[in-house]
């Protein structure tokens, strides 16, 4: 509940008050409070607005609160609000938790009337100035408070223009403006049945409340939605004293970093513009100078404002973005906040404050994150190829595309499997469009966001994606998409080239040449191969991102570990830090060449004829075994002996039965296919998902999990005698109870004691399960006595636990659910903590519990999170595995989640 | 741990201590304590067999407290095992916790040897009796403590009938007997290398092992692990001083029940043999006589019998079955134990001792269990038809089943296709036995217990079933079987009729009627219409039925409803004892002639197309609903919104697939199946149980959901315009979060109020949702804000939380599963308390919570089997729903669960 104050002075408040005063309001606070030159004013706060939204009328109090508010504006200035002197003006300006830029509503110049517009014009000593800001105000109050459309006051404006003959607005005279103003009154007469209002606390009031509503206008609902943020925050409402920059030469206004946001490198960056407003720097009218330009224009403000800079990076400990005014000579502060930066500018600004002493290590480890990490991982395009940018969506899923445009699904296909690589482009896709997505490099659409069927099927392939690039007008009939890029109107067929940078939303014409970024080399190559080709930038970033990642791995107590299944990948992913393998699957070892073998162990007639066929996989499976040992030799290899149902490693049934049926249509002989269709009907399942597979082949088909242990344990033998230290462990997966993995033990202990018989040396190995049933969560207690270690498969107990599958479903209705609000990010990606976590809880706790000295790790993707991270190390597991291009992320996460959990505990 | 004493004189037990001294040896203390006449004796306990089984020999301690029972019963005797003159003989039988007829061994006349054979000679006054006692130990003993064949001795006593010329062994001459003891023991010597101990103690010490022993002895396991008894009970040994029917007519031995069990009418049954030894009676040797000519021959002793019999059954409160033997005169009990009776005696015996007042009405209740009811409920053979018993099967599957014999599944399938009933025959079947039961209306099998496959398959398709019929010889290549029946070879042949009695696991040559049982005809049309046309024991068996469930109505607290989907169901149902419709499926709606409409809809290109569709099946709809909710007037109907995925809607891909291809090879236009392959390809799921269904359906297809719930509060309007009091309540299928029930509810609401509006009634319903993934059991608490009522839906929770789909794996695994001991039972067939009970305690505990007012059913199939509705009813559910015929069952165990729970709350 409110606790009634809704009204806070600048220098009430502090910037740890966000949620109540919105980003912008605690900033002003903050720099009021460090006594620089802000212009005084009050927040309203977000309760105040919520109140509003919930009971469609402001608080009873916020009235007495503003009245008091304002008169002290108006003490500490000497000035009034409408006074026909030195009238008082106030800007009126949102300002939410989050960011929300351009979304909500702004009015300026309120507390102008006929009477004070001649108090102003007076005070300023111009009045040409005095009536543009009354008709700036009467444009800005029509549309967002009497719901005018803006349209109405532009041509106006446009008329009179014209008829003065002049080239643009800023050539009217004070005159001409005067009458524009008499214009604008009966625009908003006419189209709202009302008044423009003369009394400046009605302007105020109003426009207060026209930011409230603001709050729920369309675009900023669904700019929430894209950006997932809660749509019951509410916003700020920042009431401040007017200052202006186009009072002359010795005005303006900027917008200024405190580092390169770019690159992080250091010193100032900045945009000034001399005699202009706010909204001129950011319209793009006249070129803008640089904080040099200032300097020697300038130069006490610009010490000045060096001066404020330093001082708030200090105070904030930060990068800082801010804008300023310079209101005849003097510096006035409108905004600052801590700066957004590029991924590789986060590494090394956090690394230079800490050189600078301003932060500690583990506030540089939590200054970066996996997922700024995982931008620097993926392929790049090359930078300053010259390519036009056509136009900017929203980054749906990071990495690089480069194709030939395609507006059909199926033409993607077929181009695709003629070799090409296409991007496909669409209004928006939906289900019908998954193969055509399958086939393309990359995936652009000009509507919808983060959460739109285009963007979560996209991540969940792992293919870059823009989405919501609007200014693209899609014509699929046509076969053509038009967009205007830099006010020219660009048209592309089907077949042009196009570029994505999935991780900015940028899209350039033609073919940029992509390579693997500096990053992800730096950690393959290592760092003196890598450093010596990259430019000073990247190499900075390089050398930063080394070592935050070391620091984080000093700090993590997490251990990562990497899904690979072959030896090249047990290479790879020690390179990337794999500190062992946790997900070594074997079901490859069961295809490729492998499947005449495979089909003759699944068809076998008698129980020779499979041990035969088991026995000639046997020395294969091994060879495979001893690679990725020796590989990973001296840290631990978590082999899950065979999973998928059998029925995979046989022909589509479906292409079968079509087959045969031709061929007896033909009169052709099809004895084999139908041999092969009895056994592939025998073994159909309607949800194979959920069928036999796991644990249950291993104790309903004798020999194969045998089969596997066998060439497991012979591979650890062969090692051990070359000299090495594999450290294999063996995975059953799928148990659902406990009995079924004792009896799955008992056999794998019996052939670990036959191959220690037959080799003489002591052949044992720990024995766990996967933990990706609800059951075997639940039943965990239990389970934990007959098991080593529990190995979480949090991709089947997301499948099982939510009831739906994945690949069925992330097409289907992932978007809807997303666009719905039943997820906020698909339970794949992010780990369910209230469902799927729960299981996960309970089953470490109640497996500890059991088994204390139970090794408990996670191998479904979301090992690869950075938010699951976070959980999986609050929740106590020992290590995660992650694919082996996470894990760089996957050590930075473990790192920060320690830093971030310790940050809540002090908290609480 | 044993608390060290492992031997208990029959004077200091109970029959409270079955789980110590077994049901033989507990009984035989509480008959020694109530002082009947039992001979005295004492019993070795299970803890001392437990012990024995594990460490491989008797515990220590045992051997002197033997000496010492041993020493006591010699004193209480007066004589001396081996003694010379009048020597104390002994029994050594097993007697396990459970009882195991005729699975472990027995020893009697142990302390014979060749001097104290004289010594009996002399006491009995009868030589031929003495080596007779002599013969039968030396070969018992041969057998079962010297593994020596019992065939060697057979067949040397048949030697010696045929050279003395005689008929049978009886006629054998003392002397001759006595060279029979020679040659036995010759064969001992010959055969174990050892010689026949004559050292009493000795042959007492191995017999007790000897039985100890026989408790794993393969038969013992197998049938332990049909009757699912644990494997590691161990048995009791009961050491009992010998009395002896065989001296002469005015000894004997007969067996009895305190009342009849096959129809539980009053008055003591039994059969008696003069002249003989237990063993006689049950080999069937000769005709027995009945108890009435017992009280002719010797009216004291029959006199005696009757006293004790019916101080017995006071005692016990209960039928008891007893063994006893007259020697010379004297009565003497060597067993009893609660009688097994039929299920229709058990109510008819329940009411009796109830009207005698030996029992209250809740222990009444409690006599009687569902499994028995559901007995009475399944069609019948007819009774007396007079077919021959071909043989007898465990009792599998309940319920009758006549048709043709087949050997061969393809057969099977071909012969039902053509209207056929066959039975199916199988030495034991596999799953590719699977569309063969699928197409019998039997199955039989020579092998395997209640969790073999078939039986398994059987039960879970509702079969009858009779398997592990081990007289059968299948000789599936020739489709013949042979069976020795009665002294006959039996021949069946392909086509021969057969008539399988599920229940008692009968097995029938011939067609015999079947029909309606007594008491479904009695609960379907009323008591009156049927009792005129029933015998006395069958009306005595309705009646008691009738007044049981009465009162189980008067008990229970959980209320009972149907899954019933169509009127004729409802009023099924209603009939039976439901109290609402817990369940009712909408699928059917879109079957058959609507499937056209349901086509349309789901191919609908544009949303008129589906409107319009969907608008012609609204009518459709609102009649089967008004059909229902009119036959359970008064009553809650909760009716599920549509749930399986549309392509079930849709013809099989497969053989779209075929046709489409043979249409092309031929060159026939088969444009409208391809675009229906388009279609069934997009709407095509890997894992249907896992994809779009439910209320992910609801909430992706526009108007699907609006159209059930419009057409359902149309018939509400229609019925209550009719002066009707419909009930009808939503349920939501397939929730997972919160956020999806309260987003269909804001649409049922809509719709509801659109209804309202129309109809000018106000129409409103309880909307609620099942709880069938395991998230929505783990989000209970947030669910339940948005819900009216939860049903559990048992079968898909077992489904997800177990991770496998029944269709897929009941044929495939669960044979395999129930034999190594992963399932005790099937999860389908009784809810796996630990796991998918833990989900509904969770989902329950949290959900009354957050919404003390949450209704709470479940609307599986466990809502109709018995061990699973008293787990429901401690959980504290308020309704179990149940298909028709299970709810008598359900009616009957939701009272018995009240009696249970209060006695083990009592107990505790």
């Amino acid at each position: 509940m409110p606790n009634g104050t809704f009204v806070y002075d600048f220098s009430e408040g502090n910037r740890d008050q966000k949620e109540l005063l919105g980003g912008k309001g605690a900033n002003l606070a903050e720099m009021t409070r460090l006594g620089l030159p802000v212009p005084p004013g009050f927040t309203v706060t977000t309760e105040a607005c919520r109140w509003f939204l919930t009971h469609d009328e402001e608080p009873p109090a916020l009235r007495v609160q503003v009245t008091s508010a304002l008169r002290r504006l108006e003490d500490s200035l000497g000035r009034q609000l409408g006074d026909t002197h030195d009238p008082l003006l106030v800007s009126v300006r949102s300002g939410a938790v989050f960011s929300m830029p351009g979304m909500m509503d702004t009015i300026l110049n309120v507390g102008l009337n006929d009477a004070s517009v001649q108090g102003l014009a007076e005070a300023s000593g111009d009045e040409r100035f005095a009536w543009d800001s009354y008709r700036r105000l009467i444009s800005m109050y029509g549309r967002t408070v009497m719901d005018v459309s803006p349209e109405l006051f532009s041509k106006a404006l446009e008329h009179a223009v014209e008829s003065a003959g002049v080239a643009s607005e800023s050539e009217l005279s004070a005159d001409q403006l005067r009458s524009i103003v008499v214009i604008y009154k009966e625009i908003i007469r006419t189209h709202s049945g009302r008044e423009f209002p003369q009394h400046p606390r009605e302007q105020l009031d109003m426009a207060v409340r026209a930011v409230f509503q603001s709050w729920n206008s369309e675009r900023a609902k669904l700019y929430r939605r894209r950006e997932r943020i809660a749509d019951d925050l509410g916003t700020a409402v920042n009431v401040c004293a007017m200052v202006f920059g186009n009072l002359g030469e010795d005005s303006g206004t900027g917008v200024a970093f405190t580092r390169d946001p770019a690159t992080g490198s250091p010193g100032h960056y900045g945009d000034y513009l001399a005699n202009a407003q706010g909204e001129d720097v950011v319209a793009g009218i006249r070129n803008t100078l640089t904080l040099d330009d200032l300097a020697s224009s300038n130069p006490a403000v610009a010490t000045q404002l060096a001066q404020t800079m330093r001082r708030l990076e200090t105070h904030y400990r930060d990068l800082c973005d801010i804008e300023f005014t310079v209101e005849r000579g003097k510096l006035w502060m409108l905004q600052t906040r801590v700066g957004k930066r590029t991924a590789g500018a986060a590494f090394r600004i956090a690394c230079q404050l800490l050189d600078e002493g301003l932060i500690t290590e583990d506030e540089a480890l939590a200054r970066v994150t996996g997922s700024q990490l995982a931008q620097l991982l993926v392929p790049q395009l090359a930078q300053n190829a010259g390519n036009r940018v056509l136009t900017r969506g929203i980054p749906a899923s990071p990495g690089a595309a480069v194709g030939q445009v395609v507006f059909d699904p199926a033409i993607a296909v077929e181009w695709a499997e003629s070799g090409r690589n296409v991007v496909l482009v669409r209004r928006e896709t939906n289900p019908d469009d998954l193969a055509g997505m399958v086939a393309s490099v990359g995936i652009l659409t000009a509507r919808g966001g983060k959460t739109s069927h285009a963007a979560v099927v996209a991540r969940g392939m792992g293919k870059p994606a823009v989405c919501g690039a609007e200014a693209l007008r899609v014509d699929e009939a046509e076969r053509m998409v038009t967009v205007m890029s830099e006010g020219e109107q660009i048209v592309l067929r089907e077949g042009d080239f196009v570029s994505l940078d999935g991780a900015t939303g940028e899209v350039f014409l033609g073919e940029i040449p992509v390579s693997s970024s500096p990053v992800s080399r730096y950690l393959l190559e290592g760092m003196d191969a890598v450093l010596p080709s990259l430019n000073e930038d990247d190499a900075a970033a390089v050398l930063c991102v080394d070592r935050i990642l070391k620091y984080a791995d000093t700090v993590r107590r997490l251990r990562v570990r990497a899904n690979a299944d072959s030896g090249l990948d047990a290479s790879r992913a020690r390179h990337l830090g794999a500190e062992g393998i946790g997900l070594c699957r074997t079901e490859h070892m069961f295809l490729g060449e492998r499947r005449e073998l495979v089909e003759r162990v699944i068809l076998a007639e008698t129980s020779t004829e499979r041990t035969d066929a088991l026995a000639a996989l046997a020395p294969l499976q091994r060879d495979d075994f001893v690679e990725i040992l020796r590989e990973m030799d001296g840290l631990p290899v978590t082999v899950r002996l065979l999973d998928p149902p059998l029925h995979e490693f046989l022909p589509d049934r479906s292409d079968l039965m079509v087959r045969v049926a031709l061929a007896q249509e033909r009169g052709e002989d099809a004895s084999a296919d139908e041999k092969l269709l009895i056994a592939v009907n025998r073994l159909h399942e309607s949800n194979p998902m959920l069928g036999l597979r796991g644990v249950r082949l291993g104790l309903v088909v004798p020999g194969l999990f045998a089969l596997q242990v066998r060439a497991l344990a012979e591979a650890y033998v062969e090692l051990v005698r070359a000299g090495g230290a594999p450290q294999p462990e063996i995975m059953v997966p799928l148990v659902g109870s406990a009995r079924e993995l004792r009896l799955m033990r008992e056999e794998i202990t019996g052939v670990l004691a036959e191959v220690s018989e037959h080799s003489g040396m002591e052949v044992s190995m720990p024995i766990g399960t996967m933990i990706e049933l609800p059951r075997a969560a639940l039943t965990s207690g239990r389970i934990a006595r007959a098991a080593d270690f529990f190995s979480f498969g949090t991709n089947d107990l997301t499948q099982t636990t939510w009831g739906f599958s994945r690949d069925d479903v992330e097409a289907a209705f992932f978007a809807a659910y997303l666009e719905k609000g039943v997820f906020t990010i698909s339970p794949f990606e992010t780990i369910d903590e209230i469902g799927v976590g729960r299981l996960v809880a309970i089953s470490v706790e109640e497996g500890r519990k059991s088994h204390p000295g139970l090794k408990l790790g996670v191998c479904g993707e979301h090992g690869g999170d950075p938010e699951s991270i976070h959980f999986f190390h609050r929740v106590g597991l020992d290590y995660v595995s992650a694919s082996p291009f996470r894990i760089p992320v996957a050590r930075l996460e473990a790192g920060r989640a320690v830093i971030v959990a310790a940050a809540a505990s002090d908290t609480r």
